[in-house]
């Protein structure tokens, strides 16, 4: 945890302000009905570019060197590191290569293309676009953006969290979807530094839980990536993981695994009641509430974290489906 | 034109700043490739309330005298002034009491409800409702706030204006839902009054169009109330009418009259593209555009005034119908 501290939060924010957006608390009444307690969405869905993820990638670009931005940069990422890399690094003329796997829904990979970036698919999982994008970085000089361990990136995302503390700071416990950790740190930091009673909870799905299996296992260790609906949030945390593993692990009080139904779930639920279209890995809070298992004690804040779904599947999730 | 000047607007905001939320100003991709210029999306939709009402209705109520507060408001509506007025004055503390006629959707009567007003159901027409709360007014001394032609209500919708002044001030065009005038009238005296080149563009539906039939004729005329998917554009203009009427003869470039057809075409198009849900009186800047009713000159602003769309007639426009 000592790798970043909550001014380093303040510090993003200072050079990120004109290139984010500040995201609206929307007080959900269907939620707060159901549990008795105020229930506030984090709507980060309308952020630009569609997800949280802008906010890391422009304070990861923003806080370069001259001579790197000239080099430009290159990153691995299941789709909306990404989009917002790719729109970042455009905003301020910096030249940018994303690598995928064959794994990232198609709607992903086309907008990343049509924001100016380059676009390199390689492999089947997270990776092997990790694998290809650590090569790009060696062979041209670029330097090499991970999508969530890395302090610029966790103090970018921590911007949010300095956002729920100023529009809701009596807030009781913070849900937020779990992946490889950027996001779920840099939330947690500054609320638990605000007040260390703030219960927060980090909720990814049951297929292929990465930080999870982790935190069991008392270190990084690999899982088998598999579909599902919140695809933004597969993939490892890295074998390597330098920073997002330790603070997961000393902030998060608890972690949730939804199935694909609860999730699916969630995501009618947040089109029917807040006319919200969000992809599955946004709706993991939601979700989590609605299959009761969050104590209802508010206010609670849940991070809606990205609109990036794929259509199509929307539109089978809003029919009934789960997948 | 007179009885509204560009300061009111400010001092409108002045008075609700705390109240109501600085919408987003969010670039379309999907119309800007369309139509070869910038297209931007001002996404009142996204306001508390889930409409641009609340703007009005906040002001109308932050402008009362003490001894009116104590007496409570009164309002007919179809639907969304009514959602505001509930929302706003219960707020800042104040009883209200709304009418509604028989045509309004469930879901907005029921959401009334839940904001704490007294609801009361009368006639076929928003007239009919119009009638009930001009004499609940004379019973109960309560101060009776119309939907659209009242200088605080225009003065309100005006901090739109501004807002769109703020955030796209070399715009070109703007593209404004009609129905009785008071959004379009506070939204083109600002744009007006910075600019007076900037095209300005009304936009009804075909069926039931009650200013676009007013402006035909010269003077304030009544149309037949027809169900509609931009039902928040219904209702007359009120024979009466005082302000919006010449101000939107004075404002108005351009009138736009839409089939039913092309509205659901563009709700389908700003869910599929823009990840939006909207009601049909919100899309119908986008049928313009998607219609080639606005000549490519850019940057163009779209209103995207609200989303309170009843969800099953959502979907089963998604599904491909057009009612």
């Amino acid at each position: 945890m000592s790798a970043l501290q909550l001014n380093d939060i303040y510090l993003a924010r200072q050079r990120i302000e004109s290139l984010v957006r500040r995201t609206p608390m929307e007080y959900s009444a269907s939620l707060s009905q159901r549990l008795g307690v105020a229930v506030y969405l984090k709507l980060e869905s309308q952020q630009i570019t569609g997800s949280f993820k802008l906010r890391g990638a422009s304070h990861a670009v923003a806080q370069l060197s001259a001579e790197q931005k000239v080099r430009g940069v290159v990153a691995a990422s299941t789709g909306n590191h990404g989009r917002a890399l790719a729109y970042a690094a455009s905003q301020q003329g910096v030249r940018v290569t994303i690598c995928l796997s064959h794994l990232v829904p198609a709607n992903k990979v086309q907008a990343i293309r049509e924001l100016g970036a380059e676009v390199c698919i390689v492999g089947q999982s997270q990776d092997d676009a990790q694998r290809q994008a650590e090569q790009i970085a060696i062979e041209q000089g670029a330097t090499l953006l991970p999508p969530f361990d890395h302090p610029a990136i966790i103090a970018g995302q921590g911007t949010l969290g300095l956002e729920i503390l100023e529009q809701q700071p009596d807030l009781a416990q913070v849900l937020v979807p779990l992946s490889g950790g950027g996001l779920f740190a840099g939330v947690a930091l500054p609320l638990k530094s605000a007040n260390p009673h703030i219960v927060t909870h980090g909720i990814s799905m049951q297929r292929g839980a990465a930080m999870h299996a982790s935190l069991a296992a008392g270190h990084p260790v690999e899982v088998e990536e598999l579909p599902t609906l919140a695809d933004s949030l597969g993939g490892g945390i890295g074998l390597e993981n330098r920073y997002t593993f330790n603070m997961t692990r000393d902030l998060c009080d608890h972690l949730h695994l939804l199935s694909e139904a609860s999730i699916a779930n969630a995501i009618r639920h947040a089109y029917r009641e807040e006319r919200l279209v969000v992809e599955g890995a946004a709706a993991v809070g939601i979700a989590a509430l609605l299959d009761g298992l969050i104590e209802p004690r508010g206010p609670i804040v849940v991070v809606v974290s990205g609109r990036n779904v794929d259509i199509e599947q929307h539109l089978r999730v809003l029919a009934g489906s789960d997948a």
